[in-house]
């Protein structure tokens, strides 16, 4: 093997390096004091679980995205987190057990076997939070706005969230009663917005015009708050499920702006992705101009059933990488003192003093005394009067 | 397979629930902080690299501690991080190649095939220093005193610093021109100071007395500071090279004094603990009466060997979930103000003020009002005379 790839990393692995990796460390810091001040509790999951348990309520999309690896000790599979949402969940219904909401959140890195999206990141650091044991539309609005305030936190503006319901297209395909295969069929042809698709599918199978006139809708419900009134008329025939489907996002539309007057919110009811989970509203936010999404999150009732408690759940993750990149600012150049070797009393003492002032202090090493400044140093300890102060570094 | 096990974690695999992973959060922000006054960048190296870049310098003891997966995308192997010294030792040497010393640290999850200890975890969580460019006593000592430091920061007293030295064993061993299975029977004799096995050795395989006693005096060789007087007697026959090795201890020992004036430093020469990548002064910290190590660390020069550019290093690493546990202590019960669903102007502002303040606000959800204390509210806010305040919850 050449030695140059010894430092090649995986396609979609990075590193942080300095000065990056302490900005995102301060950013990490202020997303999660947020998630603190609105009553959300630190978890912090593992990284590894019996991959059973990893995939308890998830689709076949989790599974595949899972690097999975034999464990030496039991002899039974052990997945790498793919997605923290499920840990959750299991930790709300079987490890918290508690009877009233519940607000957690989390920050961690997980692996993706694949990038989801082309030079994409397969360790994406993500940063969420869940509220457990509440199913109103209150809970769903409350996680839609301490989401937005995240990323505003972060310095982003231009923000688009993309609200669908997962309801909608579950009620339709279940009067429809088509094989499994025939279901994702038309999931893919809506993910695609493909009309066309659609159109033949309704017609190849036969379905009645009851039925697939509003599947074909979908894909032209969306846009700004009128997209509400139009799906009314245009899904009337589609049942009631399908109706309280558009009322429950309206108000939690509603209940969002009361808080954040004005908040992005957009509607798209042919978006589904997380589609495999989610039972309720579901989001996937963008920063304007930019086509892979930001923060992605939405209600999903029935994960907590895999361990045999059920809970209402609705939550967010976000990806951090991203956050980071659109946050990005130039740090200032690192502002460190100097302190040289000596054994005048005071120096030791006076080090400590200015490290807790949260000043940077590094300490001489003998050989070195020419890199003080390549070394971040703009300033000294030096002896005034047998006394150790600070001062400028002499020179250019 | 049965439900309940559907939540079991696998061994040696821990997740912190709330209130502890906050109080861990806030333990990994101090030491963060302490590091950066101390001038050490942080860098966030990849939890997954290519099983030959991760396992590049390091023994056989990493590669058989690593998860392996394939990569679907190359079709190579990858690796799961077990330590992350040798990243940040690539990251040094081949991604930031700077000339000048460079101070590194690190924060973040590996994962370890089976665990150290019985009963030990898996998935250490560690925080690390290291100093790269500078192979003087005085950097092995920063990194002494650095660590002492840390583990004071948490809380921790009474702790127990074994010094040993990598060079002792190996400028032995060189002259008796073993093979590398006899070398590691010897490594292993002292690892359990079998003084009988390494007589058998010595004798079954013939070795000169003058190479043999100093060996088998190793053993004995461990105590406080007058050890080192010992071993200049003990091993004065052993060459100029161990000579030096002790002189060298004995220099950081006395560095570390003049920084920390009590350092429980002990000596053990027979330590060699992490032995197949370091190459001068090693250490293992203890908490008093406890038999597993809270920190290890030392000097390993010849990592960045294996990425074409050696450069001279030393750092140390805590085991962060054994530290945290040391300095457990009764978290104070969350005292959050509940925000009760109102139209009323102010309400808003009102909350988010508090939030900025530091206060945790958590917001009513409809049909939970009985729940406001189980949430952990002990205030409310409520209107008085027409203006919202912050008041105790009335009551009980």
């Amino acid at each position: 093997m050449d030695k140059r790839s010894h430092w090649l990393l995986p396609e979609g692995i990075e590193e942080v390096l300095p000065p990056d990796a302490e900005r995102l460390d301060a950013l990490c810091r202020g997303v999660l004091d947020q998630f603190r001040a609105w009553g959300y509790e630190l978890v912090v999951p593992p990284l590894m679980e019996y991959l059973e348990t990893l995939l308890a309520g998830t689709g076949e999309d989790v599974a595949l995205q899972s690097f999975k690896v034999t464990d030496q000790l039991s002899g039974r599979m052990l997945g790498i987190r793919a997605d923290m949402t499920p840990q959750m969940a299991r930790i709300d219904a079987h490890v918290l057990k508690r009877e009233t909401p519940t607000r957690l959140c989390y920050l961690g890195t997980v692996l993706h076997t694949r990038p989801r999206n082309q030079g994409g990141t397969r360790a994406p650091l993500q940063v969420g939070a869940e509220l457990y044991g509440h199913s109103g539309p209150e809970s769903d609005a409350e996680i839609l706005v301490l989401m937005l305030k995240t990323l505003q936190l972060a310095g982003l503006r231009e923000l688009h969230v993309d609200l669908g319901h997962a309801g909608i297209f579950r009620a339709m395909t279940r009067g429809m009663k088509l094989t499994p295969a025939r279901e994702q069929d038309l999931f893919d042809s809506l993910q695609r917005k493909s009309a066309a698709e659609l159109h033949s599918s309704v017609r190849d199978w036969g379905l009645p015009a009851k039925l697939g006139e509003p599947l074909m809708q979908l894909v032209e419900l969306y846009g700004d708050a009128a997209v509400l009134g139009q799906a009314r008329r245009a899904l009337a025939g589609a049942g009631d499920e399908v109706r309280q489907c558009i009322d429950n996002l309206a108000r939690i539309a509603e209940l969002v702006r009361r808080q954040v007057k004005d908040a992005p919110l957009y509607f798209d009811l042919a978006e589904l992705d997380g589609y495999h989970y989610h039972t309720g509203m579901m989001f996937s936010t963008y920063v304007a101009g930019e086509g892979q999404g930001i923060a992605f999150g939405g209600r999903y009732d029935d994960i907590g059933a895999a361990f045999g408690r059920r809970r209402p759940a609705t939550g967010f993750s976000i990806d951090v990488n991203l956050l980071f990149g659109r946050a990005a600012r130039a740090s200032p150049p690192r502002s460190a003192i100097y302190a040289p070797v000596s054994e005048v009393p005071g120096l030791v003492e006076m080090i400590e003093q200015q490290r807790r002032q949260g000043e940077i202090v590094i300490c001489e090493l003998p050989g070195h005394e020419g890199d003080i400044r390549a070394m971040g140093c703009d300033r000294e300890l030096a002896l005034e009067k047998g006394r150790w102060i600070v001062r400028r570094l002499a020179g250019k």
